[in-house]
């Protein structure tokens, strides 16, 4: 059993593994290009380094671990005609993007950024229109597990809560839910506009012109979904006649975001970098996520924790 | 009866007053100093505009509101002598200062700070070693009502909070409560220490060198209670040797803190101006407070709200 990881882990996390698994051979920090892995069985990866003609040449692959949630860079078709198992590391995103949704809306409440500009300056400046949370109201649009985690932490601070959906169906933390057609109706009711969504069909463009309108002139509009969720245009010109008050992004439609785009310095826009997933904890929670399915494939279980439909693509 | 305001509140709050209570006389925006406050029975003040002569030639004072908690400013002494009624705001501030505490524990965990500075030149930089609250440990210097609402938000990200006051009684949304006494060591456990301590004999100089040598080489400590709880140039010789990670800072020994304070600059410090209770909802809070005792007044009702014992001054 030779198991190949394409990326570094930390060496105490390399012993554990052996330690774990002794009848395993491990290889770590190797590139996708490496001899070691066309004799590998399993592939650890974090998904980007992979196509067509690597899986041609990793002749005994079985199974590919993605320390990922997304595969859409990947040759699923490929992977797929060959049997090839993928798990991934979906929902371990959760806990540090509601994090950093709650850190971007307080900081914009709480004049965190206004603040430290005063402090270059030396300067005392208790004035700063500091706003409360409290009271708001938030339309979460995918409120799935990363949505209803941001759910739960809004209504710990007395926000209402608005999920947003395709079926309509609750979801957990949502103080009230509705469906994507009803949408527009909803939108002046909202002080915070959070997407998580994913990128499908139903999503893509999702949010036009005629919804920045519908907003309130104050309501900070943010995406954490996926870039194609609107067109960016569209966004610029709304953040740039103020339409609404302020955008917080985390995804765009390419990235990293080029150098030009006026995202940058439009001061009622704040750009993450696609950083609201990072944490200190990702590779230990992908390793979890390893560990338990590479016990399962030891004992010939085929109950694989996240494993990928690699026909839906998720 | 005739009620002065000496300071200016919004046209609707003045109608909703005069609707609600139409025997009385109100008068808005007044100063301390205005002819109108030598009959008015009742005064609406922010307290720091009031002094023993204006006590005196205010002869029909029956009753001062100090839209504020901290009353040390007024001539007590001659208040009690009179016999005049003082009500205060205590309590308003619980919600923007928890608020504003969670949001710099945010900003700080979640890097926003360093991806501002990013944006500003346009540089897509997502490694900015973001980490994640959730696991983390809080001690809180002072659980009362603001500690307590500091402890129920952090709880609902995941942090484990330790309570320590005087006597040791448990407040709510502590996991632990411990005593001054045993401060120095439990300090070692807080990746947090968060003081919303009033200012008493018990608490000046509660926080010395040794307790900075006791915090981890990572914490980071906020005083959002009284700037005497510590000796300035310990914290800054904390700072500048790395002894403990950041501090963030909403009250210092002198207000507004010098501009050559070496707080200002150093790169592990937050100032926050003393801004943390400011809420565009202020004076609604006050208001509502005013609005039941006043009522409470015209009844000849005696259990007011916030009365405050100007024996002990709070």
């Amino acid at each position: 059993m030779e198991i190949v990881f394409t990326f570094n882990i930390k060496e105490n996390q390399e012993v554990a593994l052996k330690e774990a698994f002794p009848a395993a051979v491990f290889q770590f920090n190797k590139k996708a290009l490496d001899a070691e892995v066309e004799t590998a069985q399993i592939l650890v990866t974090y998904g980007t380094d992979l196509d067509e003609e690597i899986i041609h040449r990793a002749k005994k692959l079985k199974w590919i671990m993605v320390a990922s949630a997304g595969v859409e860079m990947m040759p699923l078709e490929t992977i797929a005609a060959r049997g090839i198992l993928v798990t991934n590391a979906r929902g371990i995103h959760k806990i540090p993007m509601a994090e950093s949704v709650l850190a971007h809306i307080l900081a914009l409440k709480r004049a965190i950024i206004p603040m430290y500009l005063s402090q270059q300056k030396s300067e005392w400046q208790p004035k700063h229109r500091l706003s409360e949370l409290k009271g708001s109201t938030a339309l979460i649009l995918g409120p799935g597990a990363i949505g209803s985690e941001i759910g739960r932490l809004l209504q710990a601070f007395g926000v209402q809560t608005i999920g947003c959906n395709r079926s309509g169906v609750e979801r957990p933390s949502m103080d009230e839910t509705i469906v994507f057609n009803n949408l527009l109706d909803k939108l002046p009711e909202a002080d915070f506009v959070i997407s998580v969504l994913p990128s499908t069909e139903d999503t893509k463009l999702l949010i036009r012109a005629e919804h920045y309108e519908a907003m309130k002139e104050t309501a900070v509009f943010m995406n954490f979904g996926r870039g194609d969720l609107l067109n960016e245009s569209e966004l610029i010109k709304a953040l740039e006649n103020e339409v609404i008050g302020h955008a917080v992004l985390d995804v765009f439609q390419v990235e990293p975001l080029p150098a030009d785009s006026p995202f940058w310095s439009l001061t009622n826009c704040t750009v993450s970098p696609h950083a609201s997933s990072y944490s200190g904890k990702y590779v230990e929670r992908c390793l979890e996520i390893f560990h338990e399915n590479l016990g399962k494939w030891m004992n010939e279980d085929s109950e694989f924790v996240n494993e990928v439909n690699l026909q839906q693509g998720y």
